[in-house]
This record gives C-alpha cells, structure tokens and sequence, in this order.
C-alpha cells in the first residue's frame, strides 16, 4: 500500500510538540501508540544526511511511558521483564524486552528506574500498559500502573551535546550513555537521557507537562541555529545502517527475543524468574527454528522495503526481509531478516524476492553488518591523500 | 491536523481485502488496531446517500477478535465484562464494555459466544488482548487467549439482506439482529452476524482464514450490480445520526460506562461480579459528574468534528463537543458533548467554540437525539401530496 492519506480522529492523539512538527513542514507521518508520529521532513535521504552531520530535534512523544509506581514495582518490574532488572539503579536506563508466558515479544521499551519504588517503561508500538493492568490486578501486586503525561522530545545528532548544553548547561556533559538526570525547565525538573534511536549520539528529554510543550521545543530551537538544527525523526536509512532494530516491522508478537538476536539482553541464566523464561529456557535447549540477521542486497539502488518481501532458497521459501534501504554512505544495499535456523549463518546466500525485482542478497549477523557498515564509511569518508 | 501522508509499514497491517479496497479507490483511511481501515471512497456525503439507499461492502478487519477459549472461558468472559453475560447463548451477540477496576472503559467490543467454551470479543481501538491475557496469566485462569485469523467483512444497507441472501441463500432471512449463524464457503463454516457499525441493516461475516479474503470479496460483488453494490466503510454522518458511539472518540479510557450513558448495558444490581463492579456502583451512589450526550447546533453547515472541541456556558468550559457533522437528511448540525453533569439536561444551552467559529447549541439525550433525527429524515422523505 503506497503512501496515502488518513484522516483526523481524536482516537489517533496529537503531541505537545504536533504544532511544531506541522509548521515545520512535516510531509509524512506514521501511527504508533494511537499517536501521530512524523517519518519525514525534508525526504528520507536529505533527513539522514543532515542527522549524520549536525542535529535534529524529534518529537517522540510516541514513546509513551508505562508508569509502575508503588512498594511492589521493583518486584513486578523484575517480574515483566526478560532483561534482568534485579540490580536495576536509580538513574539508569535499560533494553528490556517484555515477554509473555510463551515468550512471545509484547513489547521492547527502555525501562528507567526513576525512583527505588518507581519505573517508567518507555514502550514500542503496544498497549503494553493493558498488559502490565491486567497482570497487576490477577496477580494482587501493591503497586499502580499508569500511563502519566509524558512526552519524550530528542536531539539526536552529532552536534547535540553542544545544542543541549547551551540550553540545559554544562552538565549535560555529565550525563553518560543510557543514564539519566533531571534538569531545571520552567519550574519543573525534567529527567534527561543520553539516548535515543540513532547511532549519533543524543538525548531524551523526558516533558512530563503537556503545557510546556511548545515552550520547551521553543527553548531549544532558539539556541539551534549556529548548529544547523532541524526537526527530525527516526530515519530508516540511519537505523538499519545503525543495526537498530524495530519492534512491529524487524520482529513481532509472533517472535521470542532469542528469535530475534537478542540473547545477550536476556538472562536465562540467572536465578531471578520472569514471565517466558521456562519458555525461552525450553527454546533455546530445543534450538530456534529462524533468527533476525542482517542482510546486504546486490543491484541497483532499493527504494525503501517497510513491508515484508519473501526470501528464498532454489525457489523455496526460507524467510522475510523485514526492512531494507539502500545506504548512501555504504553504498549498498543493506537491511535485516527473519530467517530459517538452516540459512541464519554469515555468508549464506538467499534471494530477494522484491516488488522491485528478484536480487541476490547476502546473509550476516545483525552486530557485524552494523560494523562492517560502519567501518566502510568511516574509511569512505576519509580525505583523499 | 489535517488529512496528511501516512508512510507504509508492517507495523500497519493490511488486511485480506486490502488490494480490493485499493483497486476500488478508497481515498481515505485510518489506523485501528494496528491495521488499515479505510475512510473514505467517493466522499462523505456520496458515501452516506448511497449507504442509505442501497448497499456497501466494508472491510472491517480492523475489528480484531479476542478469542477466549477453554473450560474456564465463560467463567473469563462474565469477569471481564460489564455487561451481565452470566446467561450469555451461543449464537447471540452482546455490546459489552470492558472495564478496569476503577471502572474506567478499556474496550466496548461485541461478545459473539461461539460455543459453551468459547467466546469471541470483536474490539475498538485498543490491544483489549493484552488486558485479558494479563488478567488470565496472573489469575491463573485455565484459558487460552488469542487473535485468531479472523476478519469481519461487512455488508450493510437497506438492500444488504437480498445480496446475501443470492450468495449465501434463503437461510440468511432466518438470522435475527444480533445473531449468528453458520454458512458454508468455499469448504469452510463462516459465521454471519446481523449486525454491523450502521444503522441501516446489515451484516457481518467473519472470514476465519485470510487466504480467503479475495474470494469472499469477488463472490459477493459479483452478485452486486443489481444492488448498486459499492465499497464503503463507517460513516461519520450516518452514525451520528443513528447515535453510535465510537470507543477513543466519544468515549475513552477517562471514561466509565455510567458517564458514556452505557448503564443499559450493564448490571451493577445483580449477583454477578466483574471487574469494575465496585467502583461502578460507588460512583453510581456518588453520582457522576459528567455525561455524554446528543448536541444540536446551530448555524451553518458544519464540516465534520473528530477532534473534541470546548463547549462553554457564560465563558466557563463546561466539556466538549467529542463528534459532529452536518446531516443532510435532517437539515441540521448533530453530534455527541461529554459535559458536566449540570449541563447533561434535555433542553441546555451551551456554546461550541469551534475552529469553523463560534455557535449556540442545545444539548439532548443521545437516545432522544437519534429518535427525534430518524423520525424527522422519515418525515422529509415523505412525498409531496
């Protein structure tokens, strides 16, 4: 289904920021968490060069939090959450794919312990909130669940650090990769990340008051332009090249996280239980029948794959390109796939099966193609001697 | 935000009928349980006329099935609802809000009871599938809860029942509103419901095997012509007249069933308990503090309202106009108002302080609305004497 137009409905929620991103000429936008998000500015490639170079400010106000509060969270947290949260500290954030009894994938937030007896889970694209009400209230957990006002906004980009500090100060310097703290905005205090979903560096502002929305994208965009600041978005090209996985699109409910390569996020090991794992456990000694891996594609340039196209092996069919784009920077065709275990290995050679024509494609591990891709064009873009 | 671009996704499934809807021009769509919905064909008012002459076809696949199944599933079934379904039959269709145990809605679904031991909840726009898969795992209740591969096709108009009737034959006359039957096709047992979101009769089939979709769609569109058969899909004209409500517009997970005017519907005064129930009867003793309600409007011809606006009395916001549209038939500007309890009278005056400028409006029962707006269209259709 190509490009198309949707309708206005109170079902499909506006931001704090949505006023922003329409008079900043959003040109096309997607649905996630019953709420508009922007997927283009300027165009998928113009967009991507611009966030690899300077800076761009994203509204993700689509990562809705999934607030656990009370003198259980920290027990059902742990509970939910096939990332071991046992150590979890205040001030850290955490990959933590959410499972249930099957280990099937519900969901795969960030969860931030924001308080001994709090957390929020900064969710994918699932009610993953009816989820956690549900268990909660069956189990008779001490704790309330909730989904409170906040709107993440982030700078994402090379020059975000310097943007972010000539707003918030000099400590924003402080704050290390996937931890957070709170700063001082208009009377409130607002937990900032270092994170985000890009591989350029950058921070989440965690607005958790719709009415400074505008404000605070206003703070920010008035310090932007000796960065070259635009507004922005997840971008397609960078995240693949990146090894960025997306819940929806790369793996689904239908997957486990051991299907989707994300062993080492996971610890079956251990001696805390959480919901799936004596599924996963039963998985892994029995053995995955297909895994997510990275693939790179022969042939002329792909335009964007978003919607899974077959994957085959002397005509028969041995998985899905899950998403796919050509990588202006590698100068390739790069994407990521779910596979059966037989073809999950690097080197093995499949066919793409695509609207665009049939192309020989490539199997590799998600982590080594995004270092492969990454090494390439850092020596790409080397100067000439 | 107005009609705008919505990029491809496999977050953003498409259904079994979506290249029929493509092929026949749908302009307009919407996202709905993670899945397309088309909105538009030749235009509001084109679609609205014709839906009230003759018959459309609609996909509404997006109307996801929670499927519930095994020894405790009725036990389940009674828990979740707030509607009595202690009695419930197979073969019988119940509107059933779903609720929290603070009573707010988390669902309003139809309940079709497929078998002693089997439910089928056909939901709004919410992951309703996660509430009660959470709810079972931590009650420990011996259910399985699922999706199934079901998606509704809709067939609704005034000459819906003759079309069915030629493809699915004379046994279709048999099944009275808010039943199911089976029927055989193409060697599977679809069941087919008298029902559907319109009021202008109908029915909907629920296709249990996508492979399926294309075949279903040819075979009922081929018997078309004679009945000026075209796609169509919800109407917002046509609903607001009939005073259906659409779940995340009109009413949302702020809301109680008392406060959406849902009491018919359930039964706070019987033996049987479900989750909600407490907290239900509290506020009913309490008395709530808003309501929603019908509005007439004055002025000129509305174009259509599907994000709240404020309703003021003397300068005070007193709640919000949630749906409105211009009615052709009726002549007159009709929508749904969340307003607070002072207000929630027959006969009060309010002010809709709308985007297309402000208007006087007068508030109703939704009940009495839709009464009074189809004895009026009756009325200017009568012919001339």
């Amino acid at each position: 289904m190509a490009d198309t137009l949707i309708s206005p409905s109170r079902r499909l929620r506006t931001t704090p920021y949505s006023n922003r991103v329409a008079e900043n000429g959003a040109t096309g936008y997607t649905v996630y968490n019953h709420m508009w998000l922007p997927t283009v500015f300027g165009g998928l490639r113009q967009d991507y060069s611009h966030l690899k170079e300077y800076v761009q400010i994203w509204d993700v106000s689509v990562e809705r939090q999934v607030e656990i509060k009370g003198p259980d969270a920290h027990k059902l947290a742990c509970l939910i959450s096939a990332r071991d949260l046992s150590k979890a500290q205040v001030g850290r954030c955490y990959y933590a794919p959410i499972c249930d009894q099957h280990g099937k994938m519900i969901n795969d937030p960030v969860a931030l312990r924001i308080a001994d007896d709090q957390y929020w889970f900064s969710i994918a694209d699932s009610d993953m909130l009816l989820w956690v009400q549900g268990l909660a209230y069956g189990m008779g957990i001490d704790v309330e669940v909730s989904e409170p006002d906040v709107s993440p906004l982030a700078i994402q980009g090379p020059m975000a650090e310097d943007l972010m500090v000539d707003v918030f100060g000099e400590a924003i310097r402080d704050i290390k990769f996937f931890r957070f703290a709170a700063f001082p905005f208009k009377g409130r205090m607002l937990n900032i990340a270092r994170s985000g979903w890009s591989k350029q560096g950058g921070f989440e502002i965690y607005l958790d008051d719709s009415s400074l929305g505008e404000d605070l994208w206003d703070a920010i965009w008035d310090k932007g332009e000796k960065y070259y600041l635009r507004p922005g978005c997840p971008n397609l090209i960078e995240r693949i090249e990146g090894g960025l996985l997306s819940y929806g699109n790369d793996m689904t409910r239908e997957d486990t996280p051991l299907e989707a390569g994300l062993e080492k996020f996971i610890n079956l090991d251990g001696d805390a239980d959480f919901i799936g794992k004596a599924a996963l456990i039963a998985q892994r000694d029995a053995g995955v029948t297909k895994r997510l891996m990275g693939i790179e594609m022969d042939g002329m340039e792909m335009t964007s794959v978003s919607v899974p196209e077959p994957l085959t092996v002397d005509g028969k069919k041995v998985g899905i390109l899950t998403s796919a784009v050509f990588s202006p920077d590698y100068e390739g065709n790069i994407g990521f796939a779910m596979v059966s275990v037989e073809h999950a290995y690097d080197g093995a050679k499949v066919t793409v099966e695509s609207l665009q024509g049939s192309r020989e494609g490539t199997i590799c591990e998600v982590g080594t193609m995004g270092k492969r891709v990454q090494e390439m064009i850092a020596f790409r873009k080397l100067p000439p001697e």
